[in-house]
């Protein structure tokens, strides 16, 4: 697919949350994002030894953000990795956010959070204003999407909604028939598709997404037709068992360029976590990010 | 209803959440709780002021937890309102947890966490060692009961799954009927319940509890049925609207004492924001939560 030259391709908070994710996976070619998961036992040996743990997760996330910023589009950060550290772990996350941001990254916080009125309201301007300042949150739909519309007052920021996941407990409740005949997770994708029709942008793309794993072809597909406006933010890609395969069922049958296709494949293990071969760790994770990309190239 | 001599009635985290709960409340008399949501424009003129937005919230939340201590046995924070300013109203969290433990205050998280595998790992080490150290804390369902698992590790700790809410939204998912003719609150509800029941106490209450707001009595008759082991933390109370009537249809019918009713009732507004009327703004808040413990005692 040939890219669209894109005036909405700057990071101005001005433009849509879906254009400017659009946009910015037409210019790296793929609908690529890096998931930051930062763990302590798993980094580079150099920073495991860091005094303040804290610390060492702040270096890594931004040391993989620098690695992987001409690469991918986005990246991802698990809150309950930075939370785990109190207040000095949340600090290590707002700067971290910040810094990618800074280098053009679309950032997903994936908190998963879900409160209703005023509480909401609270997640809501902790997500998109300082401290934390991202670009998009994950948030859960159980208590209803009243509890999402306040994540959609903020002009330029976007939500990615639970709707289907791929963990073993998942099928339980996601996957259980209502009297109607559809699934848990397709009834979901039907409020989501709802909520999503104000908040579309010049691309036809929603600011209200979805996570959906990577799970059967069929289950995706069926997704999709009741979601046709919505990015699937996939996580799971890789280490996880995910496949190109598995993703292909979920592109939007009208997509033209890599930004259209309303998917944010996320690999993040595989990528910041590879074999630490090189003098410079970040060297190896570029290599990775290198390998995702070229390997979702097989999309188009 | 007379107060058993409880031989858990200390806060060793040697006893199971449940019946350490369980034997707070029969201290107390009453299974009340104060909701802790502190919002800048709401405090008292005197913290309002505070140069620092945090250490106001920090201020008011160990104050809170002074006036209260001897009245109710527990109090829930809810964490949206610490991390709207973030580390810095993370920190607030931390210390003021701290402090209400320190006065034997049973203390809910109300963070409705919610997340799969190693992250759900993270959210539990965060709630229930340093930095956080909570007693319990509020998780999401809608990921499956695999994910609520990792939280049961921690000893001495309890969770609260949502499982019914009143906000306008919550019955376009909560109330659809499945198939088998339940509703999702209630398939949620028997979940939870089957979860539960490795994890009971000697009192027969689960660590594994449930959100349940004051809703429609029929329907907290049912989600009691499905649910007969689990304290039920019930939101909304007074100012949202909840009354003594609502809430007795939820009490499990075997109750011999105020610890064994599977309730704990939470009132957050009427409590921490009464007419600001003595020299002393805890003596205010105080005389709330007295009233608010009158007011349970007619459950008995």
């Amino acid at each position: 697919m040939p890219m669209p030259a894109d005036p909405l391709a700057s990071g101005s908070l001005n433009a849509r949350f879906s254009d400017r994710l659009a946009a910015a996976i037409d210019r790296a070619g793929v609908p690529a994002c890096v998931g930051i998961d930062p763990v302590l036992d798993k980094l580079p040996p150099g920073l495991r030894s860091a005094p303040e743990p804290a610390r060492a997760i702040h270096d890594f996330s931004v040391g993989v953000c620098d690695a992987v910023a001409r690469v991918v589009p986005a990246v991802k950060f698990q809150s309950a990795c930075y939370e785990r550290f109190g207040d000095a772990g949340v600090a290590a996350l707002r700067e971290s956010i910040r810094h990618a941001r800074s280098l053009g990254l679309v950032v997903v916080l994936d908190a998963k959070r879900g409160d209703i009125g005023i509480s909401a309201e609270h997640y809501a301007a902790a997500a998109f204003t300082p401290p934390f300042d991202a670009d998009s949150l994950t948030v859960s739909p159980y208590l209803g999407m009243d509890t999402i519309e306040p994540y959609l007052k903020h002009a330029g920021r976007g939500v990615f909604v639970l709707v289907r996941t791929s963990n073993p407990g998942s099928d339980a409740l996601q996957n259980t028939r209502t009297e109607a005949g559809r699934t848990i997770a397709q009834l979901v994708g039907a409020m989501v598709s709802q909520l999503g029709v104000s908040h579309r942008g010049v691309r036809g793309l929603s600011d209200v997404g979805a996570v959906v794993g990577a799970t059967k072809p069929a289950d995706a597909a069926a997704l999709r037709a009741a979601m046709p406006d919505q990015v699937f933010l996939v996580p799971g890609y890789g280490a996880q068992g995910g496949t190109v395969a598995d993703i292909r069922a979920m592109i939007r049958p009208s997509a033209k360029a890599p930004g259209d296709m309303g998917v944010l494949v996320t690999a993040s293990r595989s990528v910041i976590y590879p074999a630490w071969s090189s003098p410079n760790w970040q060297d190896d994770v570029r290599a990775a990010a290198k390998t995702l990309a070229k390997e979702l190239h097989a999309l188009q």
